[in-house]
């Protein structure tokens, strides 16, 4: 095989056909390497939720089965069992075009540009095939696995919680994000300089590459945190302000890592960062972001009523049209993505059928969960398969004490400054907590693996890595703990159940989508007579700039893109009557009476279940969940995070023995352990 | 940028950073045109459905788009937008390897083998770089396009009337497939044999080329036909007869035409077909169907209660990896995944919680909808993109000619030999509607593209590409017609309504499965006193070859396999006690019961179903149906089509009247001009 007879033509198709075959058998292999790493995953993962064992999250389990795939894979099959072969090889005076034609004896072959590889590589490719081949071109993660993790993420925030914090959570997301970035590569350049001056750099490292690993890493990914604070209904506004942030600073991060790489200056001497290209980039930003709110508006129009398939699927196809559109524009579809979800969460969710809702949630949830358990456990292999590591002792504990600095200016001087302006202030343990959940993820590992070609990258990716793995064990891992230790309140299942026995509150959804209708039921219980008052009152405590946005929304964007909100025609000037009335949807005047608009919680009733999560951030709500309250339900003031939750605990009990005394039928969870 | 300075890195560098970035945004336009492609079909479509046009189906409206959008591509861009380029090309003597060096002084780049192309065609690389663009590599189809579109036919098959008609099925697929691909073979032999007398040919066409083309236009693809039958609830048999055997010939046409090609002898002079060949297929067929029938039954085993995510996922994941692992072995994927649906719709569905049934169910529905208007829409492109088509009329007319003789030979005396077995004859009408209904689709094109490297698979092609289009809008627009000229009975649910008013039966799901509820009601406003009878005696009518398999598969697979059926203890004989009790599952005991085996319905019910459908086939059932029935509904035991039609009619209008007299409300589906 090695030399074929280049005469005999139909011997010689053979042979590339037996090896198009093998190859192709091959790739089925791998994949399904993957596949059964992702099932051992689901299985075990199956194990601990109904064990309710909560220190390991499925990606830490991912990341752990991939570990072990990737020490067989590497150690485990005899080196004989590869294919060695040396590629053949050609040379050519001009420079590689991404079509290459190869003429044997007469015959034509078409190539396809996979990559450079550098001369270390070249031996790879001799030595491991196998290793060579579980390990995946990067674009797959950026084209194929992020895009609906990052939808879903978009398309999950619609929550209370996200739109009162919404400035809060900007601030983190782009200034925290942008301070996060300059700290850490600042501090990483110390430590370059400082590895030189040992001897411990044998290749260049500039300054951009500093700055480059400072947004790369700047990425948080607290999924681990933010499962465990769903199973135990934690506070709603530290899980929005965690969530909210670590969604939007994967687009920060993104943007920042492709500006530095992009602007930087094209002579390879000076490597330092330009200004002015940072701000060009921000132009492009907001150019993305302009674009895809356009694009998710535009969406939102274009729903089909009756039809569930058909909207499920005109749904997903919206979906990734935009992100193909961004980077048709050349800019970046992953960031496209996630606005596009978000606006579409609340608009197009809104123009959906109730099953096609439900369609469209489920289909995202099942793809996001298998493209971010694949994600983590191809981390854990790639800790063993990837073939060029560069393990550097200094430059790794550099970087975990530059992000670890980077993070505490990122939390706390923005905190001190928010908290200025904010009337819910976000207090010292929720800061720390905040410190406490930066975890790295899919987005940071990602960026890093994009680009592994250099010395200074392939050193980052594999500081990443370890960062990533530390980070979703340790500090995942001790998310409970440190929730108790802070005193941050839960509200578990059981006790839930306890006040609202009228409903079974499942388990595994999140917060506040959950809880709503217990407290609706319990409203109906308590009689809501004050309810006017409560409201008005937490309308005025709400964030100016929420405040702003909602009444444009309410009245302008919702009624002209959904067939939710007041008609037009009541809330434009009378001078734009005509217009108003061809802008409005028929269906907008049938509703206007009968229609809660299903956002009018957001700041209607966030008093009763502020209360209800009952923490130490309860304080500037207190009077009006007082007020909407009524009976046996006496608001606790105080800014102390335990007195508080002793107070609520008294209020618990008491009101445990008042259902009881009752005779009311009191609903408890098969297992609960908690 | 046609010749870079070699000697400086980062010039050259950036311009191939330059162009791979311009590949990748060429390749989002392109996958965005297909996607804007089945948007526009979605929302024609969409409006069809509220109209309730019934002519053209979504996959020929997508053919169509696709025909628009390929005559722009072709001719509406002007050439001068295309990336005239040569690319560049180097000689070797060694024969092609997947991987390929490229040394661009001192540095290395990888090149993976993408094909071979024949001269023709590097002609065409230097023109029209965009148009080679959109055409995709063949093996996307089956990869990543077909394999959805199987699964969900073979998850779809769990119907009383499949099982009830397996023995029919199994021969018309087998049996039949296998007649019309030999009736084609050697007819377009004799095509090309005049061909060649006549100077029409210009190139090698082997006899094994002509039952190669046998064998893929052998496979039936009535999706169109089919969509109607559900719409109208057309006759429950007829569904099960063309859709199990459109599902089953696409699997013996795929190994068929594999075997055909795998096995031809290796000289290139005698291209004869090989009988032992073909045996050794048959022997691999049987191999993948016994290793598919275990990876589905041990699928079924590896469900998990209570997480309806996570029972999504590994449901998910276990299909493709039974894909996968065919592939891995050298099986057929897509045969593998088909008989995994029919295995987990059989078993698996049973270990699923309700919410995951629905999940799964609504997630293989949008995939299988995307991919067959992908694969349809593409269709429509490929007739003026692909770059190759050979338009012989005398070969597209004798193809014709040939599928329509082969269809025929297929059917009538199928049918014959089977009416001599069955107690429900299959009647002339019925086998005038299969053999109208022999449309060609997905599988057929996809075998057609898979190869076309020489003269006589890029004739195939062509005409596999006209056959596809003529079938899916001829006849599938003619079906409703056809319907009605058969007299075939239809029943509509404005109907349907009035005869059961208790339930709304909505438009688009299956007639079975939708049905079942409102027989029931119906049942309990009847009473069902003498059920048990008629249960007994259609058991007696069932075919052996079913009554045999139920009764192994309900007393040992079932409890085996689910949690659902007897527990083994009671079933297999009492020696084997110690073994039954370690094989039933706990639920078993607690199950048997109050459990309904919902595949009991198979036989029991069967009686009052295919009455309710009336139509000319029901006679074999009267009796029973007349048992089951009970009051004012007598049984109409005639043959004739159009007397049992007025017959039924008259039933209907009578228990409309009696229905109304006693004051019933009435519910009427909103738009019906049935």
């Amino acid at each position: 095989i090695e030399a074929p007879c280049a005469e005999d033509g139909g011997m010689e198709e053979l042979a590339t056909e037996k090896e198009a075959e093998e190859s192709h058998r091959q790739d089925s292999v791998n994949l399904l390497t993957f596949i059964l790493l992702l099932t051992l995953t689901i299985l075990t993962i199956w194990l601990f939720k109904r064990r309710r064992v909560r220190f390991l999250h499925e990606t830490g389990l991912a990341m752990i089965y991939g570990l072990l795939v990737g020490v067989i894979l590497r150690y485990g099959i005899p080196a004989t069992s590869y294919h060695h072969k040396t590629p053949p090889s050609c040379s050519l005076k001009e420079g590689p075009a991404s079509t290459l034609l190869l003429n044997v004896s007469g015959k034509f072959f078409e190539y396809t540009l996979k990559g450079e590889i550098n001369s270390r590589e070249i031996h790879n490719v001799e030595q491991n095939d196998m290793l060579r081949k579980v390990t995946f071109d990067p674009e797959v993660f950026f084209n194929i696995l992020l895009p609906p993790i990052i939808f879903h993420a978009g398309y999950s925030l619609k929550k209370r919680h996200f739109f009162r914090n919404l400035g809060s959570i900007i601030t983190y997301a782009f200034l925290g994000t942008a301070i996060s970035c300059f700290v850490i590569g600042n501090l990483m350049y110390g430590v370059v300089k400082l590895m030189q001056v040992v001897g411990q750099l044998t290749d260049k490292f500039y300054y951009t590459d500093c700055l480059f690993f400072g947004a790369i890493i700047s990425a948080t990914d607290p999924v681990t945190v933010l499962a465990i604070f769903n199973e135990l209904h934690a506070d709603g506004d530290l899980y929005a302000l965690l969530f909210g942030e670590s969604v939007m600073n994967d687009a920060v991060a993104i943007v920042l890592s492709s500006s530095i790489v992009a602007y930087q200056p094209a002579g390879a001497n000076t490597h330092m960062f330009d200004a002015s290209a940072f701000f060009k980039s921000v132009g492009v930003f907001l150019g993305i972001f302009s674009g895809s709110f356009v694009m998710g508006a535009a969406t939102g129009v274009v729903t089909l009523h009756c039809f569930p398939l058909l909207e499920t699927a005109l749904f997903f196809l919206m979906s990734w049209s935009t992100f193909l559109l961004a980077e048709a524009c050349g800019f970046t579809g992953v960031v496209a993505v996630l606005f596009c979800g978000i606006t579409q969460a609340h608009y197009t969710y809104n123009n959906l059928s109730e099953e096609s809702t439900k369609r469209t949630k489920q289909l995202f949830e099942v793809l996001h969960f298998l493209a971010e358990n694949f994600i983590f456990s191809y981390m854990g292999l790639a800790l063993f398969t990837f073939q060029n590591h560069i393990f550097s002792p200094i430059f790794i504990i550099g970087a975990f004490i530059s992000i670890f600095i980077g993070r505490a200016l990122n939390i706390y001087p923005l905190s001190f400054l928010l908290n200025l302006g904010r009337r819910h202030k976000i207090n010292q343990n929720f800061q720390h907590m905040m410190m406490f959940a930066g975890l790295r993820g899919a987005m940071a590992f990602a960026l890093a693996i994009r680009d592994t070609a250099t010395y200074a990258r392939q050193m980052m990716f594999t500081t990443t890595l370890l960062i990533v793995f530390f980070t979703v064990w340790v500090f995942g891992g001790g998310t409970t703990p440190m929730l108790s230790w802070l005193h941050i309140r839960v509200v578990t299942v059981s006790r839930l159940q306890l006040i609202f026995p009228f409903c079974v509150c499942r388990v595994d959804v999140d917060p506040d989508q959950d809880l709503q209708p217990c407290v609706d039921n319990f409203q109906v219980l308590q009689g809501d007579g004050s309810q006017a008052e409560g409201q008005s009152k937490t309308k005025q405590e709400s964030a100016w700039l929420f405040r702003l946005w909602y009444t444009f929304d309410h009245n302008y964007l919702k009624p002209i893109l959904t067939h939710s909100g007041p008609p037009l025609t009541s809330t434009l000037p009378s001078y734009c009557g005509p217009l108003a009335s061809c802008l409005t949807s028929p269906q907008a005047y049938e509703n206007h009476e009968q229609l809660r608009d299903p956002d009018s919680d957001l700041i209607h009733s966030d008093a009763d279940l502020t209360f209800m999560f009952g923490d130490t951030a309860i304080t500037a709500n207190g009077a009006s969940a007082n007020a909407a309250g009524g009976s046996g339900w006496s608001a606790n003031g105080k800014r102390s995070g335990s007195t508080s939750e002793e107070a609520l605990e008294r209020e618990l009990d008491s009101r445990e023995q008042e259902l009881l005394s009752r005779g009311t039928r009191l609903v408890f969870p098969i297992e609960d352990h908690v």
